[in-house]
């Protein structure tokens, strides 16, 4: 089964995605419209410190109006790999470079309507970088013990996807 | 901290989501341009039957290109709870009545660029309603063991953000 794509326009271009709308031709006939955002997928870390403390940035988010915690993530760049990718972020966001990255899982945060995939990486081994390295003064980091973080995805005080999808991938032991 | 909308508008008003521009004044002066998705916000049910199996519904999913495994979900409506909207939507994609709904967890699933939240339920004592409640005949469903799931989950041919917040919400005893 599948949708085919008649026609298809860009309806607007962004900074960050595309949104594309397409004519599709639905199984057993007929035709409908289906959005799509295209988006050039994304990298998280769950960076784990001494101690079992975890490293949290907290940003002010235009879509909730409010400021969050997560973990450290950034949007790949056309051609670079995720492990490039996380490594830039963590050091732009964060300033810190890791020793080492495995990868913890890759998942789809909205499939039904955008191509985003976000990789999820454990970064450990991390050492402070120099100061010059940082890009993003509005980006305040917090260090956290782990048991904490898990503590307020309980409680429904964070709720980002990659936040908990990172932290309980690392509780489940993938 | 935060960023105060100067103007917006929206730019595109689409069935399921709209689409706003944001002129913000960001902290420490100068303007910049946020892009936000409304949404209504979703639900999504760790069905829960018998043997530990988990009803998994089959969709072709245009943003993939191909068709995914997930757990059975569906948009809310205006002015609908997120628990009717669950029982809704049960029973329109799978045909099934639930006996008990618990909600597990709450999610923002990019809430870098859109206001969707997703609320996730277990649902149990699940029966079959009269075939005339589905409305969603392109919808197949599957009953799959819960370890199944998990290890697809793992094996990463599930990636899809509800399906694994769900099952692993679960698995952690939320």
């Amino acid at each position: 089964m599948n949708e085919k794509t008649i026609r298809e326009r860009s309806i607007f271009q962004g900074p960050f995605f595309t949104l594309r709308e397409h004519r599709v031709r639905i199984p057993g006939g007929g035709e409908k419209r289906r959005y799509v955002l295209e988006h050039p997928g994304a990298v998280a870390a769950v960076a784990l410190f001494p101690g079992d403390r975890v490293l949290l940035v907290r940003q002010f988010r235009k879509a909730l109006e409010r400021e969050t915690l997560e973990i450290p993530a950034g949007k790949m760049e056309r051609g670079e790999s995720p492990a490039a990718t996380m490594r830039r972020e963590l050091m732009e966001e964060t300033g810190f470079r890791a020793g080492s990255l495995k990868r913890l899982v890759s998942y789809y945060p909205t499939l039904g309507m955008s191509t985003e995939i976000i990789h999820v990486y454990l970064a450990r081994g991390l050492r402070r970088a120099p100061e010059t390295a940082r890009d993003e003064a509005a980006i305040e980091t917090i260090l956290l013990p782990r048991r904490k973080v898990e503590g307020m995805i309980r409680a429904g005080k964070i709720r980002d996807s990659k936040t908990i999808i990172g932290l309980w991938a690392l509780r489940l032991g993938l």
